[in-house]
């Protein structure tokens, strides 16, 4: 049996060759894979990270209980329970992993913030993969990857939020893996409240594999396969028809946060930002008087490439049009028009891109449906 | 019994009162109590944030099981032992949390930062109040200062670094509180290997508390006193002869890093910036090529005010200067001069201040030691 995980944290660029032409970049979809058995796999260039480098320096052989197998413990067998992350494997090839809401993920209302969401996300795929018996030395890779030298690239990942978890909560997290055409997978999140039962939120995204030297998305190989497959069932989270299309903005965007820049500590573990992070900076524009009153419950994260750590970027966002008047008064009242919009769903898309290069540098494409807070706080008397 | 938190995330504006005088800044330390029952509460004014207000909305009263108190299960008896926490109380007045070091929580060596130490530390405070059945509805108030309108205002943190933890490993985080004068508390943790019990991080805090409403520092009523009191216990785990003094650096420092700004996202329960968040900007402004080869093994946090949410800060860093000659070649070599020193330890002295206020804007006054790393990451061969 085996297992993988989709580390949503390493990122395709998917638009430019080295020449800084524009190839083929909205047909790189995951579903370009399906049936197209002899399709070549595509280029995909990283912007290079000036962070990257780590100095060679003298190595000093750590005594044996200081060594990272020795500290890590990453499990060779599928492990039906780890007590210490609450996990356990249910309905024989899900991961159910329980956490509590900490004090530091939740925003000022006490509610868990869409980046704590997105990173427990993150964190019960690794500790699938953990438990699976599967993971190897690399960022989230099985064994058959390594050897091939393949890593996941995250395509998409969407995340309903009917409830917002609250500090303090205990939460069950349930997740598993499918097929998604024949070279991606897809892994679904239910979100669920440990008292009651009732579902929070849910969650599903698309990854692809891509050959770490060449840059090139690959197939996925059949000694890969078979350590996934055995995991794969056919159960979705969210049911969707065929992915939304998201519009492009351009820079007449009603809002725009500028100078977003990522620093060392937006680094993970692939030397990459992190994904959580880019979702971070596409919420930016959204202005704050709006989001004093409106929680999130739908966002759609379409992922293009990665930025560089010396880049600047710039995240647009824009009302959808045809959703409760929102365009009537647009330039009259600025920011603060939507608060006084019918109560209701509210839908902005969104784009963020690295700022005064020429041509198409898309990082992120987004789409986020919110819902007004019926109250300020689950707090407020 | 009864226990308290020392939330390490809410902030003194020590500096200035209204007018913008300053008054007695430096004495403002919690020693200052000792002794002197007859003095005065210092006037604290906090920053206003533009961020606090949230609009008053039509409350709609959620079903039973999603109100708050049947959500959180915050406890009013003292808790032994806290499954979903993986917390228990030791040697009587102790808290003892095992957590699993998580797949965000780390820097590209795959290393916890010390950001996410910072938030343990923060965590496992509040796992000890949570377990204690002393915490109220506030942040990491007891039901004594809540009666009271007092909160925790966190002064100095120091956090020492012997080994840092890696992706996956099991850490016991063992805290305890005790007094620090009369009217100060002292927050203390041991980080220890679950596998070796080897200790990797050491830590303390000093906090005080403040009237909420007048902004006033307070004695600890009695009403308060008689609730933590038991829980106090006199054990160190950084013994410190007495407090380092922070030299104040100039614009002059030698290293800068500009326009940091707060944002949304860095909000934390008590609608301030979190603190951790603070020690990031500080870190901020050491040189990326330092920090690739040189990790983290001491550092002090000396709080001095809150940054309002349209306050754009800088925060400036300089070598100390009677260290491995650091200042030899100062000006010549700028950021690139450490890589070259002996292999040691190096010091850095910190200022985050905000930028383009007349006069004393200091957020946060701070002192780091690193030491060379003797292999880029744990993980190389």
């Amino acid at each position: 049996m085996s297992s993988l995980s989709c580390p949503v944290a390493v990122f395709t660029q998917f638009s430019s060759n080295k020449e800084g032409q524009e190839q083929n970049k909205h047909k790189l979809h995951c579903l370009k894979f399906n049936g197209t058995k002899n399709s070549s796999p595509q280029k995909v260039d990283f912007i290079s990270s000036q962070d990257h480098h780590i100095a060679a320096m003298t190595s000093v052989n750590p005594p044996e209980n200081m060594k990272p197998q020795n500290r890590q413990k990453i499990r060779t067998k599928k492990q039906q329970v780890d007590p210490y992350r609450q996990g356990m494997i249910v309905e024989g090839v899900e991961c159910r992993q329980t956490v509590v809401i900490r004090s530091y993920e939740v925003d000022p209302n006490k509610t868990a913030t869409i980046e704590s969401i997105l990173n427990l996300l993150q964190e019960t795929a690794f500790s699938h993969m953990w438990m699976s018996g599967l993971l190897s030395d690399g960022f989230g890779t099985t064994h058959g990857m390594m050897k091939n030298n393949l890593i996941w690239v995250v395509l998409r990942t969407r995340v309903q939020v009917d409830r917002h978890p609250i500090w303090g909560e205990i939460m069950e997290i349930d997740t598993w893996v499918g097929a998604s055409g024949r070279n991606a997978m897809r892994r679904d999140w239910v979100l669920r409240s440990q008292a009651t039962g009732l579902v929070f939120a849910r969650a599903t995204s698309t990854c692809l594999m891509m050959n770490q030297k060449t840059r090139r998305l690959s197939k996925i190989p059949d000694e890969v396969r078979a350590e996934i497959l055995p995991w794969f069932i056919d159960k979705q989270a969210i049911v969707e028809e065929s992915a939304e299309k998201i519009q492009k903005l351009d820079d007449n965007a009603l809002y725009v946060a500028e100078d977003l820049k990522p620093r060392r500590s937006d680094l993970d573990m692939n030397h990459h930002v992190s994904n959580v992070k880019y979702a971070t900076w596409m919420l930016e524009a959204i202005p704050n008087e709006f989001l004093e009153n409106h929680q999130l419950s739908d966002i759609i994260l379409e992922y293009k490439r990665e930025c560089g750590i010396s880049d600047v970027m710039q995240s647009l966002c824009e009302p959808q049009e045809d959703q409760n008047s929102l365009s009537s008064n647009r330039t009259l009242e600025g920011n603060r028009r939507l608060e006084s919009s019918n109560r209701g769903q509210f839908s902005y898309t969104h784009l963020l891109k690295i700022k005064g290069k020429p041509g198409d540098k898309a990082i992120l494409k987004g789409r986020t449906i919110w819902k007004e807070k019926l109250q300020a706080s689950p707090f407020s008397p």
